[in-house]
């Protein structure tokens, strides 16, 4: 790949993401073959200059390098079972969203093949490819993230996480774990506005720059988690941010109180456990199930004194 | 209250929050009297220049306007119940933490009492207290709101909501729901990424000018709510919005998926009545439990090819 401009990529999957994939790489002059289960959705690359391959094996064996777009980890598996045995010694990038044991599921499979295997999580809409503030996570070989990046450089800001090729999807779905929760509490929140006749808009106004100016506050609860001492000075109690009036308030306004419900649910966990004078953050010891319960103290208090209240 | 600066203000209740709302009234030369039910808490205030009461009887009677920053509703009625027979003509401002019919319930006792009622939602820390960025709702008695506006205004940016005395409560707890949930979001997050040995604080660096940036949506997803169409372009729809690999991916991490779980709840109801092809605003109808589903379409057709999807 020493001229990357003329380095051949396959696309398999021409959703709304895969050919957009796919046409940010025609125009930069690369050759691409492209490939999807409804062949009509390759009319409009073939126009611009994509070659669409009628079989996937014929798609797979015209380039080096295979891009998988597809619905899910299942689709990958159908789509290239059959043809896995022939790609030995060429690369397989697989953009496809699955969950971080899928991803690794891939890479090994893909290993098992002779085939070159990383990862790529995309955080953009299609609309954003080709641009800096489109980001594409990858994790697996660093060799092969290397060698590619040219071609990864063309769509996004490529971030590499990692070897374990798991990684850039579990950081990919966290991160998206934080959005959906974050669109679904404004909607509850205009919910409840709406049900006294608020327009959501109106809502929007008002909420956007209060949540937006929030966020500040992530650094601050990381750092606790991090520090592992849920009594440091500067928090909001539990027994404070307890959430049942808010649950409360939405049940007798007609608004099921799903999202700030299933918070509620993480912060009377820790109370019921004892700690409901200790910080917020600690609501993060109800969500790892996969470790002991954290209940060391640095100074030998109760903590109570040293964490403060919003009012 | 021609002379704003000598208005008297009695202060019930002297945790964080009403013992910044004091001293900020002293600091601006009003006469103050304060009362804590555990009256040590006067002490800080007193060496400063309000009156200390220790009867909350004395407290009420030394000045027309009552401020309440108590515990919850309940707390409300039990330190004012004794005493609200000697407040005819005195004005109470609540700005204990209640729910909108809480707030109403109040309004309507007092009012029985000839006392007249304002209803406040402070929306700030007590060290924003005093500045313009603290902003605190208020909803009543348009009057009263308009009378003390020289007093409030010392506190923070005053804003009037309606003359239902529970709006004001209603849109803070709403604005609170949205925060709390998107904290939830983000340390849910932060445990996926944190099962990977990702530490919090790296996690807080990614998610948030991330989380920050995505608010712009609100504005766009409370468009389509208002409009009643979940049907318009530029939405991604609730089929390819589906989280079960996100909760899948949480618990394959030991990670609780409890608050994205809440988030595919509000999904797979929707999804299960037939409208997986409409856009993610959508879930606004599983929250909305006060009226009747919104089946209606604006053109005919099943609107599947006028939402688009992230990838």
């Amino acid at each position: 790949m020493t001229d990357p401009g003329s380095t051949g990529v396959t696309v398999l999957g021409l959703g709304a993401m895969g050919s957009t994939l796919a046409a940010t790489l025609l125009d930069a002059g690369h050759d691409v073959t492209v490939w999807n289960r409804s062949p009509e959705r390759a009319a409009g690359l073939s126009a611009r200059g994509a070659e669409a391959a009628a079989a996937v094996g014929t798609a797979v064996a015209a380039h080096p390098l295979t891009v998988a777009c597809l619905l899910d980890h299942a689709s990958v598996h159908e789509t290239l079972d059959p043809v896995i045995a022939g790609m030995r010694g060429s690369t397989l990038l697989n953009v496809t969203t699955t969950t971080p044991n899928e991803a690794r599921e891939l890479d090994t499979w893909a290993a098992g093949h002779g085939v070159r295997y990383l990862d790529g999580a995309i955080m953009a809409t299609p609309s954003m490819i080709g641009t800096p503030e489109a980001s594409i996570l990858y994790s697996g070989s660093a060799e092969v993230f290397a060698d590619l990046r040219p071609v990864l450089d063309r769509w996004a800001t490529s971030t590499y996480d990692g070897e374990d090729s798991g990684l850039a999807s579990l950081f990919d779905l966290a991160m998206l774990s934080g959005m959906y929760t974050m669109f679904a509490g404004f909607l509850h929140g205009a919910a409840m506005a709406g049900s006294a006749g608020m327009t959501a808009t109106e809502f929007a106004a008002r909420a956007t720059p209060f949540l937006s100016a929030m966020t500040f506050a992530f650094a601050h609860d990381a750092a606790v988690v991090d520090g592992g001492d849920y009594t440091v000075a500067g928090q909001q109690s539990l027994d404070f941010s307890d959430l049942s009036h808010i649950v409360r308030a939405s049940e007798e306004q007609g608004v099921a109180p799903v999202p700030v419900a299933a918070v509620q649910e993480l912060i009377s966990k820790q109370i019921a456990q004892g700690y409901g004078a200790e910080g917020f953050a600690r609501i993060y010891e109800s969500l790892r199930t996969d470790r002991t319960d954290r209940t060391d103290r640095t100074d030998g208090t109760d903590g109570t004194d040293r964490v403060e209240t919003l009012r």
